[in-house]
């Protein structure tokens, strides 16, 4: 006898656990900060906008002190905190229907033209764990001069929620 | 005997009038300049997306000739030309059930990360008119190296209205 | 006798043709480049957010090597770049009901401050081929130092689909 309603547990939370992710604690409020007169996302029928979301112990410039490489590496860690951010919102990575938009600003120095290949870093952690259906999105990639805290990307993004409303 | 249904009138116009704030008149078409092919304001659904507004009368680049508490109050001014689209496109500001998402961008100067601190100019005046929670909302600061007419800042906003399609 | 129903053909679609314009093709992965881990739109309800849109073969930068009116250009280029992208997703123009945001980021040399008359050159465009009504929408125009490929222009659209849900 097959059981009738067998967990498939195939959830990004599952995905996130098998490939050994550790989600980083994100402070609402960073140590060392004053208050922000904001919110880490707000909520509109099933969309959800998030702040942008910054490496906070992470300074540099890519393409000068930075390899694209290492900025690859810092928008993969602004992912996992930006799925820290879900978790601590909705309670678990599965309320997230879909990403929708991502936009990435990457501190460039001046002549620097792979911004792609580090917001990458995030978009590859988002599938990794979401997969292609639910974590491929429309993105903007573009560089900045200058960042808060001299950090060397953020990235904000609009994301769908299950839509919990219709029962079922 | 007391009203029956007294109007409290706490209202973000109230408390706008209460703070002896005046809002500046905001033309769709500045003296001097060309017709934009934009709108100030386009609404979809109980969702509104502003065009960036901008102190036109500044100019000036935060961390070299503006100080971050010159960047603050500039970026106050736009929060006011803000709230005067907002009237000027629904006729008061209750019409707006809260701020969802603002972007600010910050002209810097190399080195310059404090973009935060200006754009709180734009978000205290918002909590100030709204109060926390219809003001506090999600939010991306950036650095930018050049802005139109060399303004100093610019800030875009997403809002959501309230539903009046129900009735009630 | 007249028609009982003779299609006026007042859409985006017929007025592109009236106009003469040719759509390029726009490649999800253009020649020589490694895959992208995103799409070119994604849907929500009756919102589309479209990644942003780059001319692949332009390089340059506004106030520098390329003039305000070269820009203009590459801004209409993108503008039909992202007609293709409605054509391609949708399958006519006329899908989309209207234009919601618009976000165009100039790559500007030191000092230059005219990134709202190049992206202007999107804008026109959008306004001829869908008219006043469906095409006049908000926008952000900011400046960049550096952009992906060093091109000299990114933009990337929100836009209202028409509701096909209710029938009719």
């Amino acid at each position: 006898m097959t059981p009738a309603a067998a967990p498939t547990d195939d959830t990004p939370d599952a995905r996130l656990r098998a490939l050994g992710l550790e989600l980083p604690a994100v402070p609402d409020q960073p140590p060392g900060y004053a208050p922000r007169p904001i919110v880490p996302v707000v909520v509109h029928g099933t969309l959800a906008f998030f702040s942008g979301v910054a490496p906070l112990e992470l300074t540099g410039t890519v393409g000068a002190d930075m390899t694209v490489d290492e900025g690859y590496a810092a928008a993969r860690t602004v992912g996992l905190m930006t799925l820290r951010r879900i978790v601590d919102a909705f309670g678990t990575l599965d309320a997230v229907e879909r990403f929708i938009k991502v936009t990435g600003y990457v501190r460039s120095a001046p002549g620097f033209s792979s911004q792609p290949e580090v917001v990458n870093g995030f978009s590859d952690l988002i599938i990794e764990v979401y997969g292609e259906d639910r974590g491929r999105c429309a993105r903007t990639a573009i560089g900045s001069s200058e960042l808060p805290r001299n950090i060397p990307i953020e990235v904000e993004s609009v994301v769908a929620l299950r839509d919990t409303r219709a029962g079922g």
